[in-house]
This record gives structure tokens, sequence and C-alpha cells, in this order.
């Protein structure tokens, strides 16, 4: 399993949510309190958005996060206002490159955390529903990076979670297909440089960890003493795997089978159910 | 492209091999001269079977093979007779271990110097003609690797030269309905531990180089004062992508569109043709 | 602070030590019990004599050992009756090739787990004091390797225990003369192909762990059932950082402040002291 | 040896400069037309300025610079107005992180091309010479990286070609000390943040090679239809170890035995001279 940061709002150095927080993402590539495993040492990756490329950047290497120095490089002199990451406990698959997340499609970017049960009896299955166009650009060998290919087949950049619902409804069909209870464990983000899509869902009603930050003035009147919440916009927003630290008032729980919509004009929060191919909208 | 190296002999230290020869394999990585990349920096391998183990050994790593310590500390300090080297240059595929030579299964080796052309196209058709029981182990995302399980698929384990004719056809016809008209280029060396086959053929009849060494009794008349011919065994035999030296009379072409077979007892070569599936052995 | 293992005695595969055991090396790479941190995963080696070349082979890489593909692979096929491993946790140095253990110098290997106080302060003192003809050869940056030098200078090859005193004494002379209260912590092994000597000092007389396992023919004695110990001769011994199970009567605890060799004809434990470069023996 | 680029002028993304030029610093990573080395396959570095930050950052990596893709990434999404690019051929000195250029102290940068001659031997006396307050933050085993730390002892932070002066007068006095007949083969770029400063020099009066760019307003009027000379300021200015293209009266050799700074304001270019500490200024 693994652990994610989703950060959408007033742009910042990179350091300042991966490096400072007392519970920071590098922190917890050591000593995670909520994961599946407590150390996450199976490689990481970043990417973020600029105003002036048309794509996102994406830094991934193999090593673990916690004594990268080109992680602590670029999270120190890059700032963004739209920046992913992401550290890895890999659950068989290899430690390469091309099996760390973020993954990328032009501006669209994936991060998981979660399993898709029996991925060896189902990888088969699952890698002939991707688009053929699509198939030949598949590089890695995990189910994240297949599921991010199933999304980007059923629609993703036309309609998120309707794609991501028929995503979870073509695994879901495989795994009962083979006799797999419960084929499918998920977080998920998702972002195009201007929106982010978190996802909470597992077919056992048992998902993964995922809390979303409380809107920053409320966290203003909660905390008048706390100078960086006078620095960042009222539109800024984390998703996490866990929370950085024990503010009180800080950290949400996103609900079971939900996912959520961080935008410019309001966010959002919805049920999330998964869908098969067919099925109306 | 690609250089390889296949010995089957006398059992010697890697390093003998790898490292002492004028013009060995560690040279090759930053000169060669008959490849079509002059530097081959992109990863290398080497796989060793030893009398006490039932699978071969395999190391692999994503640098260059000059520069690899490790590479050096296991040449000079292990011993086999019966070995593979081979060091890549990407067509454009991820540089990471899973893409490295020489891939195994059980206790076969494969590698291979060469390319399916506009691979990128034919890589679904291909990877759906895998047997789905293999396809989960699928790692990596090169050709070579695919051309093996393909070869798997094909009765590699019973027959290797029928196997490997039937993947030649394969992707010969795989080429042909995509409209790509010269599909295949190979030199390939595959080994079960006890003998190895080595392939040389191209669509186009114009393929990557290959040799093979001369008889040692024959060289030892040829060269009545090489200490090294003394201390190794009449059956001893060396393939490779381009010869490790000038000594004359050492080095012969594998003519074009063959096989041999290195083997106790006596080696042998001869033609090579792809075959569809169902034609006659 | 780091976790090792020295083993000495019938030749076996390194994977039946470093892998199969319950609370393996590998598996203190993730969750040590008894270190200073839990994870160990900055970088490992392994270091091997065999019967048929003059130097130990080392193998080093900077991952953590519990993902590391090449690890698994050479400790699955490499046999050897004398052998270390070590994997890194550090504590602020470069997590680099020549920063892991064990260090090499001709026939003789060095692995170390512990810290030199305040060694930022005190390493030009402490590189000063290496042979001149000496100091060229330091490759890396850690406390490790200095003390690894500074032992060859005052006579590893001669004297191991009074080199290791010489060492001790110097570094803790140099501490004090810097002001630090408890200069030296250490567990170190060192071998020359033929004997293993370790020991376990520190200032402050509260060192690291450190354990040997019992005679093996007292262990058969009390656990006749157990078919490893029959294969295994009965000089065989492991020296570890912790132990690598729970079998009653297999582990005892190196005292403080001592030493012991493993050596053919019977092994011995004493009492070590660190000694000025002046004193008498 | 290696080769280098130093930029300084409008804020461009690093790839323009890095991978777009016909015979951009990725080509001679394996093809260099005027290098000691054709391949420079050994590691590689960036570091670059932005204008919130103290310190420019620097990514450095061990594998070859033509297959990274974090270098690929970050050089397609990253803006700098000055920034720094190397890539490494090792004559023998570890392949590891901390040995590749640029190397970095608070807000000042430093790489180098050439080598001191008999390094192995000289290097004992040379670190001594390192301020003892600097010499703990030693961390690799190049002569590069060490002659960074002399300039820094000998003032490179109030005066740059002093301090470069008297660096280079005190490695040919130990040279010369030891019967090394030419001791320095040195290019180097050094900068501020604001400043670059760029030296040619060896013992021997047969320097590495070393250009740089005309003034942008003479090649305006010299190619009136070149679209890239319209984008940038007039102040623009490249340092390359070889050439980038073939376009007429871009490129000007540095002469011999100089050094140039690179600054708002206006470019000099001056003679170098090695110094001896004592000397005048």
């Amino acid at each position: 399993m693994c652990r994610w940061i989703a950060y959408s709002g007033t742009p910042i150095l990179l350091s300042q949510v991966l490096f400072q927080p007392e519970h920071s993402l590098i922190d917890q590539s050591l000593h995670s309190r909520m994961g599946v495993e407590t150390t996450n040492g199976d490689g990481f990756g970043i990417g973020w958005y600029t105003p002036d490329t048309d794509t996102p950047a994406v830094l991934r290497d193999v090593g673990p996060a916690w004594n990268n120095r080109n992680l602590l490089e670029v999270s120190h002199h890059v700032r963004s206002g739209l920046f992913f990451a992401h550290i890895r406990a890999s659950t068989g698959t290899a430690v390469q490159q091309t099996n760390c997340h973020p993954f990328r499609s032009g501006r669209w970017m994936w991060m998981h955390n979660g399993a898709i049960s029996e991925f060896h009896r189902l990888r088969r299955d699952l890698a002939l529903a991707v688009d053929p166009a699509l198939y030949p650009d598949i590089e890695g060998s995990t189910d994240s990076e297949l599921m991010f290919f199933l999304a980007l087949t059923f629609g993703l950049r036309e309609d998120p979670p309707g794609a991501v619902a028929r995503m979870a409804g073509l695994i879901e069909k495989a795994g009962h297909a083979h006799g797999v209870p419960n084929p499918l464990q998920m977080t998920i983000a998702v972002a195009d440089g201007d929106r982010v899509w978190t996802f909470r869902y597992s077919s056992e009603g048992r998902s993964r960890s995922l809390f979303y930050s409380t809107r920053v003035d409320t966290l203003r009147a909660l905390h008048p003493d706390a100078a960086f919440l006078r620095d960042i916009s009222e539109e800024t927003r984390l998703v996490v795997s866990e929370p950085l630290g024990t503010l009180p008032g800080v950290w949400n729980e996103v609900p079971e089978s939900s996912y959520g919509i961080v935008q410019p004009g309001g966010d959002v929060l919805r049920t999330f159910r998964p869908a098969l191919q067919g099925d109306p909208a």
C-alpha cells in the first residue's frame, strides 16, 4: 500500500507540505500510522503544474523518499498551486520508475493507494479492456497504472467520476468472474491542472483512510494565531491519506464510497458507486 | 540495439570473458564497432548457472556496465561453465531492471539483440498471443521480453528451434497484417543449463552481426603458444555479437538465417526459417 | 545505526541466513526490534569469501535490502563459508555505495554499527591520523570507513585486537580534546578470510546489542529434531546485531567491552579496552 | 573528463539549451566531439537559480544524462535565468551523486572539467589545505569538489578570480613538490546567482576547449531571421565546453589562460595566472 497527498490552492514551495509538517509525507515514508505497511520505501513521485507549460512535471525515483536529495532539492525550490506526492510500498510488483505514481497522460495525473485483489489473475482481462490505441503506452506492471489506462479508456478526460465508476465496475465484474470476493480497494486522486478529483471506495466497504482539510476561513476562526493560514487563499485544500498533524479541526474523514471535487468556485462531495459500461450515467 | 555474449565450457571466472579480452563486452559498452549504436549504456545483465542450484542467477542493473562495481565484483569472484552477458542500448523503452536481459523462467534464460519494427503498433496483438497463464508474469515493456514469452507459449521448453520459429512466424504475420515491411530483426541466445541455442535472423535478410568461436583443438594447432587455450576443454564455445579480439582464426560469422546448438557431444549449425503455428514441424 | 551479521562455518547459500530465518536480516531492514532505528533502508552490502579468489567479493547498493533483486539473486545462488551482511540506517551522511558496508582492503573486510559522536567536528583530526599512504583510498564520507582506515593504520593486518584498541583510543582522545563526552559507540566485525573478530564497545558502557550463537554441539543436544543443525559443522558460528529467531538457547549476548575471535580450533572471548598508540600491548 | 554549459540571461526553460540544440549537452553525453572521452555517461547535474529562494536548486544523478527521465522532466518544466549543467566522464573515482557537479555552498555553485594530475598522490596535501571549518562538509572523492573547497578556503566569496588563482597556485605547488610535471588542467564555472565566472587554464598551456557565445545584438545582425534571438535579452550569454551547433559567428574560443565574468552591465575577459597565497593581488 501507499500514502499520498494532493494540494490545490495558493502556490507554495512543495517542501511546505512535503517536509515541514510534524507528520509530513516524508515522515510517513518511515512511520506511517494508518497505512497497511508502516514503511513506504519502494519509490516515490511528485507531480506539479506550472503556469507556463501544458503538462505537469513528474519526478519519480525508486529509492525511499526520506533519503532522496533530488526530492529535497526540487521540493525546496519549486512552487506550485496544484501538486501531487506519493510514496510507495510495493505489494510485490517491481520497484521501478514506471511503477511509481503519479502517472501522467497529457495534462492528466493519477495516483492511487490500494490494490486490485489477486491482480495476478485479473491482469490480462483488464489489460484487454484498455483501448488498443492506449495499450502500447503501458510502461509498468502495477494495478494502479492499469486502472489509469482503464479510466482513460472509459472517458476520464470528459467525465472523471463516470470514467472511474466504469473502471471500478469493470474491475469488480472481472474479479467476480474469477471468484475474487472483494476485488477492489482504492483511494485515488486525479487532476487536469484546474481541478482535482479524489475517490474513496472498496468492494468490501472498508476503504483505506482518506482525509480532507477544513475550509481555510473556518480554520482561521479556529486558529487565529496560525500565521500559515493568513498566507493562503480561502480555496486552498489538501486531501491526504493520513493527517499531517494534530491541530484540532483541520482534518475530516472522506466518507466511505464517495468522491470529491476540489475546484475554483466551490468544492463538492458526492456518493461514489461503481458502474457497468452500459449503465445509464 | 545491444551486444551479448554466451559462454559454454570449462568453468571460469566471468571476468576472464567479460573484462580481460582486448575488445571485451565491457569495452563494447563504450565503443561497439559493429553495433547500430556505439554506446550500449542503458543497463546490463549477466546470468550464470552453478552446479548446486536449480535456476540460473541473474544480476541486472540500469546503469552502464563499464562503471558498475557490482558487475566487476561478481565477475571477478563467480565461476561458471555456462553464462550469458548482455549490454543494452534502449530503442526508446524505459531503462529499468525488468527491461534488462537476460530474462529467466525456471531453468531457462533468454537474451536478444535486435528489434520488432514498429513494436508500438504490434505490441498488443503480440501480448494477446501469450499464454494467459504466462501473461501475468510479464514485468517489463520490451519487445525482447515479449518474444521470450511468445517462445515459452509456443513450446520453448520442449522444442527451442521450433518454438523460436513459431515466435518469428507470428511476429512476421502480425507485422504484415499491420503493413510493416520487415517486422523482425534478431539475434537470440537461449539456454536451459545444459545447452545453448543461438539464432540469427531478420525479415529483410540482413541480420545483426553474430560470431562463434572456432573449435578449441583447431585453435590450439593455430596458436600453440596461447596459454589460455591449454586450460579450457575442447568443448568450450563462445557465441558473441562481435569478436572479442583480433587473433586470427578465432571468430566465424554465424550464417544468415541459421541457428546453432552448443551442447555436450558436438555442436550443430542449421538453417532457420520462421514457421506458422499450424505448420508441420 | 545499522544491523549486521557475520557467518563462519559450513559453506551454505547466503539466503539460508539472510532470508530464511523468521527474523532475518532482511526482516530487520523493515522491522528492527533492537536497533536505534526500526527501518534500515539506506543501503546494504554483503561480502563473501570463496576458495578460489584472493579477495572477498563485495556487493553493495544504495536502496533498501528488502526490495533488492540482485541481493536476492546472489544470496540464493552463492555459497560461502565466511560472509558478512550489513543493512544501513544513515545518520546523515550520503546514501551512496562507498558509504555502504562492508569495506574491503585486500583480503580484509570490515563492518560497523554505531557512530562517532559529533563526527562532523572530529572528522578532520581523525582523517589526518590515517597513514598518508592509505589516505587517498578513502572513498566515502562515513565514520565507519574512517574507523577502518584508522585500524589499518594501526596494524590491523598484524594485530586486529590491538589495532582496534588503538583506533578506539585515538577516537576517544580526539573526542575528549573537542569536549565530546562519549565519543565512541561501536559493534564491529572484521575478517581476513580465515578468522572473524567481533567487538562490542562504547565510551559510555552502554553498547549497541550484539549476540553470538551457541556451540553447535550444545544446540544439537537442546534441539535434537532441528534438521538444519545436522547439516552444519560444529565450528559454525553466527554473530549478529539481533537474534534471527526465538529458538531457546541459541543466542547469547556478547558482554559489554569485549571482543571475540571466531576461528578454526576454538573461539575465544576477551575483554576489550581502548589503548593509546604508545601503550604497551 | 566532462562537458558543461553555463547560461545567463533571459529566463528560459532549461530544455531550450539542454535538449533542443543540434549538438546539445545531451547529445554530447553520447557523442562528444572535443572531449577527451566521446562518452560522458558517469552521472550528470544541473543547478538553477530561481527568484524566490536563497540557494540554487541542484539535481544530480549517477546514470547517463541521455536516458534520465527526471532530467527531461525538470528541464522541460523549470525556467531559469542562470543555470549550470554538467555531464561527467569519471577518470576513476566512484560514480556517486556526491561526485557529480555542480557542487554548492550557500548561494555558490561550482563545476569543473579537467583533472589534477596524479590526484591520488596529491589528495591528502590538498585536503589538509582546506579550512578546517569547511573540511567536514567534503562529501565526495573528486579533485573537482576539493578544488571548490580550496577556492572557498582562499576567499571565493569575496574575490572569485583571486581565490581561483590561489587554488591553482597551491595545486601547482603541491604537484611540483611531488614531482608532477603539469599538475593542473581545468575549465571552471562558478556563480553566485548574479554573476558567472569562467576560467580556462592548464599548467601545460594546452587547456580543454571552452567557448562563449557572441553578443546577442551582433548575432541579430548576422542572423536577422533567427526567431530565437528576438526573444532573448542582449545580455544573454552561454559559456560551453563545446559549441551547441554550427551557426556561423555564434561561438568564440575562450583564450588560453584567461577568465571571464558574465554580469549585468557588461561582461569582461581577462588573463588568468595562478598565484601563491602570499602573492600581492
